[in-house]
């Protein structure tokens, strides 16, 4: 197919950031994109050929959105996959496929898949309730500590909790859910594995992330990962099995624990770009919004090196601030060698909102990761 | 001023292929876009908040976009320099001036400009008509060959013709013109200055073009010049003088010539984002278009230094075609390591045309010349 000023048509469901950053790239190559998304206001509205405002969980909104596409694509999990099933019966190409999408969705499944297919990931068992958890502590078949998930919906660090005793449970949702092994882990790591609709793979280096210790967000990704050759090529063999074994077409990531032995588990996967990817767009020769559409349209894949080393700082609402937001001191930031701050336009902030990024890029990780620490506290993501 | 998630606004004269490229990175910033272009089809019209249909020649349009923004900038030099000053005594801030503008719009005022500023240039005459040429030649006061410029509106080639006998002439415009001496050149070179509204500056690398011996176009722009550090250092330092003489805010991209004596003469230039500075998307901590944004909102400028080698290649309608255009052999050029292709979406090709640029990245220059040649052979741009 040519897709190149052409009358081809890419479809997203979702309009949110990683949409905003997916359409820069499709702009690059001149294709027609079609954004489906339930708010008037999403930021991919301004960047796409025709916005659709509707409900990504309805059946018939998103049908409809697809059949006028020749591929549809996503850039978030919870949309309606029996249309996407429907959709692929009647010759759409939909990039992750309904099944992916479908076993991706729920934690529990997603874990009895890694279990199915012999991906390492930390014991857990399955429950369809929260009070079936209780059950199982009082007859001593789960014992604390553990990881309590949702099975369900659950983003950005919402949907987990670690859970030390019995009043831990008490807010919590009341679905199903699973309880996982609280695995001691020294470092979190992340692979994302670019798949082709032709089968062609390639594996961007591994990342560290750091967590905000309260927010459960990540602080800090910081590529390459600061690991032996040995457990980074560990790590991106996890990663590339993954993606093989859901037969999977895009973007890939995988969210790894390495533990105090040096093995590495498998914590959860994300079929789309990624946070965990944002520094690609400065430090890689491919950015992985670049990637994902070669990868989606069949096209040949782009290197996955990096041109330098690349920190990625979340920029967050600080906490004790709510209202219009501010970006106290960016101009500092921006004067630092190698920092691109980007914005996401979200007019309102409060405490650990997702407002922003910066990348931070150096020839020498420990210089970018320097850098990073001195925009980490310079800037302040406050209201006015 | 809170350029970030604020009111201001930022309005563009010209919605071209160059303010797209523009304004993706007013989306990173989060920064409010108005753009003026006389057609409706324009490729920045998805990009922006705000669209305007007009004439950029015309007083009244121009003057009335501007009183809409805070900050006006260009993407292209014709535009109605008269409502700019206006503009400017009303308040608005205009980068680059509208008395820069005016000198550089018309050859003659820039030439004359270099003279009075002692900044190297080849030796001109200044013509009020086409027919004073020939007079000239008729009174032995000048001579065969000479490059003949339009004083006023040439662009990508068109307006420069070199002339070595009076049948050359025939077709010429009649109006303003110069004859300059033809100059034998090793090199054609190109710097971009950034200058900031707050009076800080930095230099590109020098990059160096190999034009097409036909059209008139760059063929090749590599980046960084294989030069020695000396001549370098010399255009760098040449074009620095050029931008703080114009006392120019914004972007400066200074074409120059390097004779066979190692002498540097400035060619011309253009106050703006330019051709020669593709390649800092991908090859470069700061692109030349974050940069413009940067200089012009008196942000700290971001660094110029290179990341890897890069190589641009412009994408041209193949001789032979015209119509409905096809990019023949893209799939094979993606394939290639470190080759990211900017298709600008135009939908006829034609001879010579510009329908795109490829850059090419690697951590060795050669290596990204060879690929660029490879990428230079294999894809056509052809008609269906």
């Amino acid at each position: 197919m040519n897709y190149f000023s052409s009358d081809f048509k890419l479809g997203i469901l979702g309009g949110g950031q990683l949409g905003k950053m997916l359409l820069y790239n499709t702009r690059k190559f001149d294709i027609q994109t079609y954004v489906l998304d339930p708010s008037n206001e999403a930021p991919s509205r301004m960047a796409c050929n025709t916005f659709v405002q509707g409900d990504l969980m309805d059946y018939d909104t998103v049908y409809n959105f697809g059949k006028q596409v020749d591929v549809l694509t996503i850039e978030i999990e919870n949309v309606n996959v029996n249309a996407l099933e429907t959709l692929e019966e009647e010759g759409i190409k939909v990039f992750p496929s309904a099944k992916t999408l479908k076993q991706i969705q729920n934690k529990a499944t997603q874990k009895l898949f890694y279990q199915d297919h012999n991906l390492p990931t930390a014991p857990f068992s399955r429950y369809a309730y929260l009070s079936e958890i209780e059950d199982a502590i009082s007859n001593d078949a789960l014992s604390f500590p553990f990881v309590w998930k949702a099975a369900q919906f659950g983003y950005d660090g919402n949907g987990v909790k670690i859970v030390r005793q019995l009043s831990d449970l008490n807010d919590l949702p009341k679905g199903e859910c699973i309880a996982e092994q609280l695995v001691p882990f020294k470092n979190e790591l992340a692979v994302i594995v670019a798949r082709s609709s032709n089968g062609e793979t390639k594996t961007y280096p591994v990342v560290e992330m750091e967590f905000h210790p309260e927010a459960n967000q990540v602080e800090y990704v910081i590529c390459p990962a600061r690991v032996s050759p040995e457990v980074a090529q560990k790590a991106q063999d996890v990663a590339l099995k993954t993606s093989k074994a859901y037969n999977h077409v895009g973007l890939l990531a995988v969210e790894l624990f390495l533990t105090e032995d040096d093995t590495i588990l498998i914590n959860e996967v994300a079929p789309r770009p990624h946070n965990s990817g944002h520094q690609t767009i400065e430090a890689s020769y491919t950015s992985q919004f670049e990637q994902h559409i070669r990868a989606i349209l069949g096209l040949p894949l782009g290197s996955t090196d990096n041109t330098v080393a690349g920190v990625m700082v979340n920029l967050v609402g600080a906490e004790g601030h709510t209202g219009q937001v501010k970006y106290q001191n960016i101009e500092t930031i921006m004067a630092m060698n190698g920092v691109t701050p980007h914005i996401y336009g979200k007019q309102q902030t409060r405490p650990f909102r997702k407002m922003g990024h910066v990348t931070i890029t150096n020839k020498d990780l420990n210089t970018a990761r320097q850098i990073a620490e001195e925009v980490k506290s310079s800037i302040k993501v406050i209201s006015i």
